[in-house]
């Protein structure tokens, strides 16, 4: 005996979609729509028939139909030069835990510090419609493109940089003074030659100008860069002479082999250093596998200090004494910030971003010494 | 004087939305809704209408609408435990790379192992309508809320853990294989007692069965047990008792003592290995701390050979000899397949999951030596 077909069902396994609601219901695509999202005019008759029709296939209202009505798709982007670099899939961690209170989620695009990546993603992301973005820039100089974003309406917080002359709010290290503390630690266990190995992007190359008396760094606040101020500030303060050899500066993104050139150079100098500053990790690491392959003993022939905390520097012998940036907490800050500014936006324009600086930590570890070629001030 | 007021522009600075479109063509936010995303009817007149307002006032058809007409978001989901852990940031870089090319993004959710969080996940991307998901699923056993996802017509794919009873396809590392190779390894050198030292998921403990001749692990195919198995296999191809006391285990997600004690029972054993075989890199972490804590030297006086390669591995002294996954290519491997069957959608209820394995590579470094304990087989 056969049975009166009833309206349409999905066939088994597929999810019912709006068409599959609309077509039990009996209207339109668009009525359904409208019904289900609240949005515009239906009748109470129509507005209970879709509802039912969405009840009985498992049709759940979902985000897209209540980000049409509520103006928010409950996601945010974050855009980082490379989600496996372990400060960025630590500050992740930290924006996602933000997120998830606040019932939101997070997408993740790499940039590889590329200008044209950058712009791809947050063009992406904007079409998404995502509620706000955390962004480390590639660049602090060309920033049309997140202009655009606030243009946009949709918040944007910098991490780890700041864009000084656009109205962006940032979280950032205290890379100048986390570094100058680091340079007055080894100035005080005696060192007076000091190499300072960093590295730089390759297309906003600082202009340094070291004098024997006074130094300076030319170009924006970027860490790279306020590290290298914070270097030439703590030697002018003690009244040491910086010296333009010590300063080893390779691009961003760099091979290893071309950090080992660096740090070989400096090593290699007539009138060696007797403590290496490296700023960041990769350049650290670098310091650390040449040191070990020459057999220079840490710290007796060499101290060695280096900025970013990493696994491995307290797994080696010497452990490293380490400037430690707090990289979950700078990630929850940041998305902190960002959705107190999606809750309460501010007006457009309002002037300069706000700049909120973390502080770093020192950790004395094994890697410093007292310096043995102190002809100066030495007790 | 004063101009005619045009058709209502949004404050500046805001984004334009749809609202602001339909006040500008003078329709409503349905009306509008319909014209734009390309669904329902929508006369010439009007569709025109819409178009120019949008045009003006510098709006974009956004994904959102497009969903809604194509089914489809371009986003996908990536649930795993802890996206600040070195296996997945290297694992999420390749999923993000294969879904850049395909024109889709990734959400990442953290569970943190717990089987709560991964439900709420698994239940919010869903009602992100994510094109499909991947996942690494912290039970093998429990997977009711996994099984919804497909059944919604969501496709899934496993990393690093294989449902069996589940139709969802997986991307594993040869655990058993290369943890095998590992191990004969060490008994070509020599060793003759070898300890494993690993981790298990507390609410899934596997049952050991250790016999003089034959031993046996009960439980589902995971990582840490089929490690255990390799270990197992291995000793028994060769001959060799294995040992209960050999086999220390302890909960995943076990403070960093739980595990250094683990690593010191077993050296403390009245007869104690030769050689450890640490079966993830934070077990690897414990034993090479304790070792050098305790003043043992690596190779000479006990033999170390780990699951996992981390940048430090490589930094210490002596090297470590490791299994490697290739982390990333696992996260592209997974990635493709997922987009494979979005493309491609199968029926529903397909059998049992395709389980694609991809091999380890064993690195040989100097943390492994001729065991001076051998009585037996030597040379």
């Amino acid at each position: 005996m056969a049975t009166e077909p009833g309206p349409p069902r999905p066939a088994k396994g597929a999810r019912p979609n709006l068409k599959d609601v609309a077509a039990r219901a009996g209207v339109s695509r668009a009525t359904a729509a409208r019904a289900l999202g609240g949005y515009g005019y239906s009748s109470r008759e129509v507005m209970e028939r879709v509802s039912e029709a969405a009840r009985e296939l498992g049709y759940e209202v979902n985000r897209i139909a209540r980000t049409m009505r509520s103006g928010k798709s409950d996601i945010i982007g974050f855009v980082c030069a490379d989600i496996s670099d372990a400060f960025f899939s630590s500050a992740m961690r930290g924006i996602c835990d933000v997120a998830r209170r606040q019932g939101s989620k997070v997408i993740v695009m790499n940039t590889d510090d590329q200008l044209a990546q950058e712009q791809e993603a947050t063009r992406v992301l904007l079409s998404h419609e995502v509620d706000g973005i955390v962004i480390t820039p590639v660049s602090v100089r060309e920033h049309a493109h997140i202009d655009a974003v606030t243009d946009a309406g949709v918040p944007v917080v910098s991490l780890d940089r700041h864009l000084s002359d656009a109205g962006i709010d940032s979280v950032v290290a205290d890379n100048e003074d986390g570094t100058a503390h680091a340079i007055g630690h080894l100035i005080a266990r005696g060192h007076r030659r000091i190499a300072f190995l960093g590295s730089v992007q390759p297309e906003e190359p600082p202009s340094l100008r070291i004098g024997k008396l006074r130094s300076s760094v030319a170009g924006p606040s970027r860490p790279s860069l306020d590290r290298i101020r914070g270097y030439l500030r703590t030697l002018a303060g003690a009244g040491l002479p910086a010296d333009r050899d010590l300063i080893a500066l390779v691009p961003q993104g760099s091979a290893p082999e071309r950090r080992l050139e660096a740090v070989a150079a400096v090593l290699a100098l007539d009138d060696p250093p007797t403590a290496l500053f490296t700023a960041d990790s990769y350049m650290t690491k670098s310091a650390f596998s040449l040191l070990s392959e020459l057999g220079v003993r840490v710290p007796e022939e060499m101290s060695l200090l280096g900025f970013d905390d990493l696994e491995w520097t307290t797994l080696v012998r010497p452990r490293i004494s380490v400037v430690v940036q707090p990289t979950y907490d700078m990630g929850r800050t940041a998305a902190e910030q960002l959705f107190t500014k999606i809750a309460h936006p501010a007006p457009a324009g309002g002037g300069r971003g706000r700049r909120t600086v973390v502080p770093t930590r020192f950790l004395d570890r094994d890697s410093v010494g007292g310096s043995l070629l102190d002809k100066g001030t030495g007790p």
